[in-house]
């Protein structure tokens, strides 16, 4: 068992603010980026919580992330935002956004966000899940440096091209939200298996000749497979477009590794905020009716089943070996 | 070999339209109908051109299909456009609204349109293709009844539920349209294997208790199951959300089958209408360019790759024992 930091929310945001500093974030960066990791530990799943701000402050230092961009933001059409993030972290671009974001989907029934240019945007159910929390439904696509390939036999040419999805159940209940990526698993777990040389099942990732593999070594030199086969790989595509297609962000075979190097990724990322229904309507009402009867049937509905929100802890937990390095870059 | 019948366009649209009418479907419907027969014959997968042509027939005639609707159409925001189809056609609802949305679309930047209380909508690939042909990029989704189990153990709470996008690739290149269900295989296919007594593979479906089969009869009596497992699953949640969801439409457990009894499955279709980018900009060719890219490097790319437009059929074909049938409609 990995030794673990408690920390409380308040001392939890201010060492995470100061380690972004620390590492060459400017105040308003370092806010949304705190902002975004607390909400991350708190609903998301643990690694893209404090683990995957390390990610962070490293690219920071290192070049990856520009710690003191210019984000700009166009509106080319009533209902559609253009951002350009200036190679800085993608929350920032969407801070600057979120209210005119929340704003123009109330009056238009639905709005547009589309941001090329910036770093990887970490967590993506955090985007649906403020929308949610705002009464509005969210679809929310990006993209990273390639490492799917579609299909074996072939060369990584998405990035695991995340989606989520949140749909608001009312003032009292927390939103349905999915976030999943269009790979069949996540790249640390194949890491993991590697480090402990386990095999890994049938379907996970080929090597570099482009083969099927059990080896979780041969797998981090080849390429992760969609998940469902074909049509996984039609939804990574499918967010590819949206994506980097929509914002003219780097496609995922241009994007610079988010981990290695001093460029930035420069990927796309795109929000969709739309109204649930008429001013005065019932879907919401409906939704939060139909979750609770998809479960009742067993279904496991992401971002509802199985939490008990109203107990949400005040804390948030670490690894030691995490909370050290926020304190290094803190220093 | 199945024997066949080729018809040129204009007589397969003639029958089609007479077909309609004979069955008790308004000119109006007649028109939208044909007209999204003959793409899907054209444009879609064989299976929802004519054959499925037939159902809806069947339907109008038995009552599942008000052939004399009167849909209404409705702006509660500025680019969200809500129709009711009146237990019609969902397609008649769509052409009634189409001019509009692609209107708000390009005002906007990005347009919704979503719809209750139709008949299954058919090929769904037609609505995107549509769009994108309009320079729009597209995103549909529908439902219809229960025959989806989440995972096995469980009972069918979902549709196929398919979604199709689409993104114009310019003038004169076909565009990239991706359509494809939620589930892992369609019914059809099931249907096929029990006929010829074949079994069919793991992870297609499972049997009236909830659990895997292979056995394509018992599979018939249980419900499908989702590609690519919880995601998959997530989806086809994500599908319901989005149709039923936001149009107010029946949910699928509470959906009528299409196929048996007098009732309208009264389901919901929500289709997004969206500029590819700012006016004058490159994201069109840009998406071109990537889309000849990604061929290059031997991946599928839906709606484009493998189809030779330029040399698209003047003439359809359909079974013989389905030229029967809409001969026997249209007299």
């Amino acid at each position: 068992m990995t030794e673990e930091v408690e920390l409380e929310l308040a001392d939890a945001q201010s060492l995470t603010l100061r380690a972004c500093l620390g590492a060459g974030a400017n105040p308003a960066s370092a806010r949304s980026l705190a902002d975004a990791t607390l909400s991350a530990a708190r609903f998301g799943p643990a690694a893209v919580g404090f683990p995957h701000l390390v990610d962070y402050l490293n690219s920071f230092r290192e070049g990856r992330i520009n710690g003191d961009p210019t984000p700009t933001l166009k509106r080319p059409f009533p209902a559609y935002l253009a951002s350009d993030a200036d190679r800085g972290i993608a929350q920032l671009g969407f801070d600057i956004a979120f209210a005119d974001l929340v704003a123009t989907g109330r009056q238009m029934g639905i709005a547009l966000f589309t941001q090329k240019n910036s770093y990887t945007t970490g967590e993506l159910g955090y985007y649906v899940r403020r929308l949610a929390n705002e009464g509005l439904v969210g679809l929310a696509v990006t993209n990273a440096n390639a490492m799917v390939a579609p299909k074996a036999g072939g060369p990584a040419v998405y990035s695991t091209n995340p989606l989520a999805f949140g749909f608001p159940l009312g003032d009292d209940a927390p939103p349905l939200v999915i976030d999943q990526s269009a790979s069949a698993t996540a790249y640390v777990n194949i890491v993991a298996a590697a480090g402990e040389g386990r095999p890994i099942p049938e379907g996970w990732a080929v090597d570099a000749a482009g083969a099927d593999t059990r080896d979780a070594q041969e797998a981090l030199a080849g390429a992760l497979l969609p998940f469902g086969g074909r049509k996984g790989a039609n939804i990574a595509l499918l967010v590819e477009m949206l994506s980097a297609g929509l914002s003219g962000g780097a496609w995922s075979l241009d994007a610079p590794s988010f981990m290695a190097g001093d460029a930035c990724p420069a990927v796309g990322l795109t929000v969709l905020a739309i109204m649930p229904g008429p001013a005065g309507g019932d879907h919401v009402s409906r939704a939060r009716e139909q979750a609770r009867r998809l479960q009742e049937y067993g279904v496991h509905v992401p971002g509802v089943s199985g939490k008990a929100r109203a107990a949400l802890p005040q804390t948030v937990r670490m690894s030691r070996g995490v909370h050290d390095a926020l304190r290094r870059f803190a220093s």
